[in-house]
């Protein structure tokens, strides 16, 4: 049975400055867990309704009462299992490939949601300012699908980041050049703005390269796209050739 | 000041079937109401905690308390307005043009993100069956960011609708064309399927056309992507020539 220490536990991780102490995070739903655990991650430990999961070793699975699971969920519509995983060290960053740069992407939604695009478009480097959302958040992790698995997020000044880097920038802008008629190569950094601001100015000198995407009809009122779809498109483009 | 009865009709309004019987929605913040005030949509009622939006008339507009607001409203952070409008009678689909389908579309932060798109790139008819969670839910409305007044939705059957059309039809399935490499025309439908289940299979012999959004890396262990980041994609394909 889980004891009432665990749940505080599993409670604090909601929270970014106890998961940083204990270095550890929290993920839910059997599909999702099991991503997370055919990967190199470390388990903590499960909790669950149900008497499954056979690979988990027993002393690493604990049984959990649907009504304490409800309390620590993030899920509107809790699932059956919630485990607990060790946070792994942060990966270098390889200056190579293509890698995409976040300034501060504040929605949980949004970040899982372009964890789950870099994963698709083998993006296996993302790079983000430090006022981005936490990629260990519980509804980020739940947005990856297991992308998160995947991908090396690095926390860091991006504007360090983006004076240092010998790799050619490239950022969205209502001012660009359009998208579909310019070269992209295969290697270099993409920078995705804030939901509301876009990329923050004091950033823009660092980015030579300026993309638009165009858009399209007659009234031409639609004032942004959402991050989230502004990168699909925007990598596709990189990938397409 | 706003009535309790105001309150019992707006707090009514979350619903579907009450939506239906009144012929009335709502949308929440200063700039998703101007956009809707702007188009040709006419206003029921405003409700404002501020002495703001000066165009509109004195009959039309209540004050409404921090606390009243906070109840009736879908939002996390409340906002200062709420307003009530009359749902425009649904205008006849025309078979011209691209024209986006939804197959049972479940989110509603995704259904207005994919209207958000359509707007984007100039498709001003959407699609829907019927199980497509409905345009009129305050999420859907709040999502679209105002694009709800600029791209029509018929809520049809599917089946009836395809077999029907001289367009042709395009879905994306795992085994389609490279989207990329197949030549994509001005005029068409496209469907887009449900989040977990894709695009039905009673609906798979109507469609003629069977597109793939290629997935790169080495691993490729990513399922799917989002429903919205892939419309992203698929309409951004039609549009770039």
């Amino acid at each position: 049975m889980v004891s009432k220490n665990q749940i505080k536990l599993i409670s604090s991780l909601h929270q970014k400055k106890f998961r940083l102490a204990h270095q550890l995070f929290f993920a839910e739903g059997v599909k999702c867990i099991q991503e997370l655990l055919d990967s190199s991650l470390e388990l903590d430990h499960l909790y669950t309704t149900q008497d499954d999961f056979d690979a988990v070793a027993k002393d690493k699975k604990s049984h959990i009462a649907e009504s304490d699971l409800r309390k620590i969920s993030v899920l509107a519509t809790p699932n059956t299992c919630l485990a607990v995983f060790k946070m792994p060290a942060e990966a270098n960053i390889q200056n190579a490939g293509l890698i995409l740069a976040l300034d501060s992407i504040r929605d949980p939604g949004n970040l899982g949601t372009i964890l789950r695009l870099c994963d698709w478009f083998g993006i296996s480097q993302m790079v983000c300012s430090r006022e981005t959302v936490d990629v260990y958040n519980p509804k980020v992790v739940q947005a990856t699908m297991g992308s998160i698995t995947r991908v090396n997020v690095n926390y860091v000044s991006l504007t360090d980041f983006l004076s240092s880097t010998s790799l050619p920038v490239f950022g969205t802008f209502m001012d660009g050049d359009s998208i579909y008629k310019t070269a992209l190569p295969q290697e270099g950094i993409v920078i995705m703005g804030n939901e509301a601001n876009g990329i923050a100015a004091e950033l823009e000198h660092l980015i030579k390269n300026r993309l638009t995407i165009p858009r399209f009809g007659a009234l031409q009122q639609t004032e942004s796209l959402n991050v989230a779809t502004a990168t699909a498109i925007v990598l596709s483009e990189f990938r397409r050739g």
